[in-house]
Order: structure tokens, then C-alpha cells, then sequence
């Protein structure tokens, strides 16, 4: 017998909160169960706008969502500051919980959000969708061979976007009462996700940050990098930022292969995406070229790596609900290690570009 | 009246001068004249093996080719530390002077081997090869264009090889007393120098060497990176290694376009060359894909860049040797520039990562 979907109650109208509820949509074993706003007129527009079916629940506040006993699981799109307590609250009430990034404003608060959701039993999971697409499997078949890949030496991911003036001023993600890390928690989470992944997520020794930082009127970040070091050699570097054309670049090199893709957080297209790879790289007789150009690998997705989180978050939700499963540790595990890294960037910013060590 | 090809003396017999001696072959006004080793023997089979003509001279000693009045013009392969003293001959006794790079251990050395071509009416060059690619000039069209790509805002470049344990210990790139600056001054020399190219060769305000140098027994370089800040706050990075896989990428992001390129210091393929570039992208309506993926731009090529630049370096000496014209200051400039730089990044790392004002 098939079992009943997981039905989402979604916090907030969030621009990102669109694309989320397509997923569900488009996820079998999701659906949009219910909107709360504290506007119940901008939650019933959202509701309209973004395909929910006409049983949804609207509601006019973020309370309410949560309080809906019918309520399986919450997607919370809410500004960085704000998520501690919606989080909380919502585990309490022993809502699974989906979140956007950065999952919070340090690791401390990261701390009380995780707790609340082990104690309560419920799955945690942030939203970063690059790492649900088969093109990520496909990659770490090829980082994790000896033979084509070796050993990881370095990492340099890229990850910036360019903002308009009054996004510069106005939008929530250089609020310092809203999302206070800036660029850094924004498009640098993605930076630090990718190379945490590359390592396996093995925590680096030490995180600098790299002169040249720059902050908004208020004083928040929006642009910045930092160079991070392991016990065994490896080194990687981020550059984030949202005065610079859109660019998602990532390079993992290794003692014997190479990968490299140009749009690593969202791909070029929704039904497939590639990167190239290449091994033992060696130049013709007398380096007037190379043996063999890196090779393109595409993999294509029925859907996209939004739809595909949203399965996957939902998969283990269910198992928890209909199976007694307890909670796959690996998400909150996941999400704690990039806060550290990015705690560690935003400690060596505000300590004039000290070696901040990363303890786990 | 077609004039004379440039007579090309060689000094020593290194593995790079074989490519370097098809690229005189390659070019109209150059020719393969003479070549010099310690030992003659050496010399001789070099000269049989790559292709010099049967009148080519064959000499037992550098000075030999120097004291030969029909050499115009020397290509100096030899080790770092020795290129002080043969250019500086090479200069006083009227030689033109094609350096393999780096040109020197540090810009004092630098400024004594300037210094004496400039006193001795010769022109000087670095073998930085693919500044001569039609490829660049077709990249610097894109960079140039405030419509494509805006303004500069950073750089990241990545040149890593694979050496095996021997090279390791005994290539003269890791000695101590040959080349110093170990893959810094090899591998590094490129970074820096496509970081400069990009920023028009406006010297970084500031250069921070990043954690995770690693040193051979000797004390050498073998891997390293730097962290570079303008004025403006443009920033730029590059990694620097002999430890992992053949990797040449250079990402260039400016504020309305993206360059980027994996094959920067030696095209893939000897009769083109490719890059892709992006221009205000950005992304599909709920953010599942882009409006337009970075496009793909080839440029062909009747010479190899090696060659085209045997060809710019003659066309130089042809100028000053047959219509009076004075030696052209851009190339001993970027030399110098570029040499500066990486004094910077060798005095930070032995400073402890200190940041380190580049001065001219």
C-alpha cells in the first residue's frame, strides 16, 4: 500500500520559498499542505501563485503552521536571525524541518537548533540542493577512485553573483539584523559545502581569512575568501561575493586527476548537468600540447535537485513516521561542519585575518 | 628585400630549449645558428636532434657563442641562478635575449640583468609563451569590454603538475643552488603572471602568502599559494604545485562577465584554443537553471604559440638590428612585474604569511 505523502507547511513567502514548493510538487512523496504568513492575505496569494491544492491550510501566522497537528514536516525559508526560534518551536511541536542556509547566524546557535531536533526526534535537513543531484554521486565516484583521482591536494570554489545597489542596501541577506554574515553565509556556505565534500568531510586544521573583504554600509559582508589548511597538506580557497557577474566554479585537483565544473550550485539546465575530468594529464612530446583533453561527463536527472532534496528529506521523514526509523544523522552533521568552517572565516575577518583553528 | 632571419644562439641543452628551437624553426625571420654545452658532444647531438642546420655552429662553452659576432640573439634555458651572469655577458657583448622564466632569483638579480640590456641597446624577453597566442588577445577583447565584462573584481589561477619522487629531490627546479624558488618560480611564474596580465598589470597594493606551503628536504618550494589585493579591492588568488595532477585553470569574474579557461600556460591542442565567457548571467525564472550558459570561443592558430612568440621576440631585434629602433620597454617591464610579485609571495612565506607592500 502506498503510503501518504509528507505534508509540508512552509514558514514565510520567501522568493526561495517558490522554487521549494515546485519541489514538493514535483516530489511523489511530498505535498503542499499548508502556507503561514504573518499576512494571511500574502500566504493565501503565495498559496494561489504557486500551485497548492485548493485543501491547503492558509494561515496568518507562522504559529498556527506549526500548530496543525496534520502537519508533517516544515520548510523554513525565514531570515538567518529568525530560525533559531521557528526551529525550536518547531521541534518542540515534533515537526521534521527542512531549513534554508545558513542554518544559523554560529554554531552555538546552530547547537540549540540541533539539539531541539534530536531530542525531539526529528529529522533536520538544510537546504543545499547541489548535493542531491546524481551529477554529486557521479563526481565522488570519480574523487574517491585512487586510480583516476588519487589523493585530494587542492580545492579553490568561486561563488558570486551580482547584486543590484538596492539589493546592496535592502535585501535581507546584508541585514545585519537579519542575516547578518552576508555574502559569507549566502553564496560562501555553498563554497565551504563544496570543499567540505571534496575532503569528506574531514574539518581543516586551520581557516584564514584573505585580505580584501568587503562590507556594506551597515557593516556586513559582501565579499570575502579565505584559504583553509588540513593536517595532512590539503589546502583549498573560496572566493565569495555579490559584486561579481554569476559564477559557480569549483576545481578539485588531486595527485592524479583533476575535475572541474562551471556552475556547481545550480546547473546550466534542470535535466542534466556535467563537469570534466581528467587523469594522469600529461603533455605531447616536447609540451606543445596535451595527451588527452579532461573529458565531459553529463548526467542526466528526471528531476531537478531541488525535487530531488525534497524526496530524499521526505524518504526520511517517512521512515520515521511509518517505521519507527529514528532521524539519519548525517544532515545535522552536515550542516554543523560548514557553520564551523564558517564561523572560523568570520572569527579570522573579525580578528584582522588571524589562523583561526577549526574545533569540532 | 626579404632581411635576414635573426641568427638564434642557444645556451646549454635543456628539455624546454628542444621546444623552443622548433618554434626558431617554426618562425620566417628566425633561424637556429649555434648552440653551446659544457660539453661539446652534448652540443652536437643536440643540434643533430633537433633539427639545426648543417652550417649550425657546435660549441664546447657558453662563451663561445657569445664571442661568435654573427650570433644575434640567445635563448638562455640555463638554471636560475646562472641566467645573472650569462645575461649580462650576453647583453655586454650585444646579444639580444630571449630568459626562460623565472628571470631571476629576486628583482635585485632582475634589475642587474635589465639594467645591462638596457645599457647594451639589446631587447630583452621572457619565454612566457602563451602571452603571444592569439587566444590572449582575443581574451583581452572580452576583459577590455565594459559591456562584456565590466570591471575586474578577482582572479584565480591554478598551475599544478605531478612530478615523480626523482624530480622531487633532484630536478634542478627543486635545488637549493639552481633554482630556488622551486615551484614558485616555475609554476608560479604563470599564475602570477596571468593575475597580472588580467589586471593590466597594475602591481597588487598587498600580497599574503597562504598556509600549507610544503618544502622539499632541501628547503624548496614544492607547493604553494598566494592571496593578492588592489587598491580598488580587486583580490586575486593562485595555487601553485609540484604535487598534483597536470591542472591549468584561470577563472576571471568581473563585475557584468566571467572568462575562464583550463588550459591557460599550454592549449590542449597546438592549432587552437578555447575559452568560455559569460556576460550578466544570471538565472531562469525560480532559479532552475541559467538564461544562458557561458559560450564557447575558439581561436585557431597557423603557428604555435611558442613560435609566434620567436617571431615577435625577432621582429623586435629585426627593428633595432636593421632600422635603428630602440629595444621595447613592455617586455622587461612585465618581467619585472611579474617578478616582483613573486619576490612578495617568497617574502611572505618567509615572513610567516606577513602581508608584503608591493613596491615598484
Amino acid at each position: 500500500m502506498a503510503e501518504t505523502p509528507i505534508r509540508f507547511g512552509i514558514l514565510g513567502c520567501a522568493e526561495i520559498a517558490r522554487k521549494v514548493s515546485r519541489a514538493i510538487k514535483l516530489s511523489t512523496n511530498a505535498t503542499l499542505y499548508a502556507v503561514g504568513s504573518r499576512s494571511i492575505e500574502k500566504a493565501s496569494r503565495f498559496a494561489s501563485a504557486n500551485g497548492f491544492p485548493p485543501s491547503a491550510k492558509i494561515y496568518g501566522s507562522y504559529e498556527a503552521v506549526l500548530d496543525d497537528p496534520d502537519v508533517d514536516a516544515v520548510y523554513v525559508p525565514l531570515p538567518t536571525s529568525l530560525r533559531v526560534r521557528w526551529i525550536v518551536l518547531a521541534a518542540q511541536k515534533k515537526k521534521h524541518v527542512l531549513s534554508e542556509k545558513p542554518v544559523a547566524l554560529n554554531v552555538k546557535e546552530l547547537d540549540v537548533i540541533l539539539e531541539a531536533c534530536e531530542s525531539n526526534g526529528v529529522q533536520f535537513m538544510d537546504g543545499t540542493m547541489w548535493m542531491h543531484h546524481p551529477r554529486a554521486a557521479k563526481m565522488r565516484e570519480f574523487l574517491s577512485d585512487p586510480g583516476r583521482f588519487g589523493v585530494l591536494k587542492s580545492v579553490h570554489s568561486c561563488f558570486t553573483f551580482a547584486a543590484d545597489p538596492d539589493f546592496l542596501e535592502n535585501d535581507i541577506r546584508v541585514k545585519p539584523d537579519l542575516d547578518a554574515l552576508g555574502a559569507l553565509g549566502d553564496v560562501g556556505w555553498y563554497c565551504i559545502r563544496a570543499i567540505l565534500w571534496a575532503a569528506d568531510f574531514e574539518l581543516p586544521k586551520s581557516v584564514i581569512a584573505l585580505h580584501g573583504s568587503v562590507f556594506n554600509k551597515a557593516g556586513v559582508i559582501v565579499s570575502c575568501g579565505a584559504s583553509l589548511c588540513w593536517e595532512d597538506g590539503k589546502v583549498a580557497t573560496f572566493h565569495c561575493s555579490f559584486l561579481a557577474n554569476l559564477t559557480m566554479n569549483v576545481t578539485f585537483v588531486g595527485t592524479k586527476g583533476t575535475l572541474h565544473l562551471n556552475d556547481f550550485v545550480v546547473p546550466f539546465e534542470e535535466n542534466k548537468a556535467s563537469f570534466t575530468a581528467g587523469t594522469e594529464s600529461w603533455f605531447t612530446e616536447l609540451v606543445t600540447g596535451w595527451l588527452a583533453k579532461p573529458s565531459e561527463h553529463t548526467v542526466v536527472t528526471d528531476l531537478p535537485q531541488e525535487a530531488l532534496m525534497l524526496k530524499e528529506f521526505s524518504r526520511l521523514v517517512g521512515s520515521i513516521k511509518n517505521n519507527g526509523l529514528k532521524p539519519e544523522k548525517k544532515w545535522p552533521t552536515l550542516s554543523r561542519k560548514t557553520q564551523l568552517v564558517l564561523d572560523a572565516v568570520k572569527a579570522s575577518i573579525d580578528g584582522g585575518l588571524v589562523a583561526v583553528e577549526v574545533v569540532s
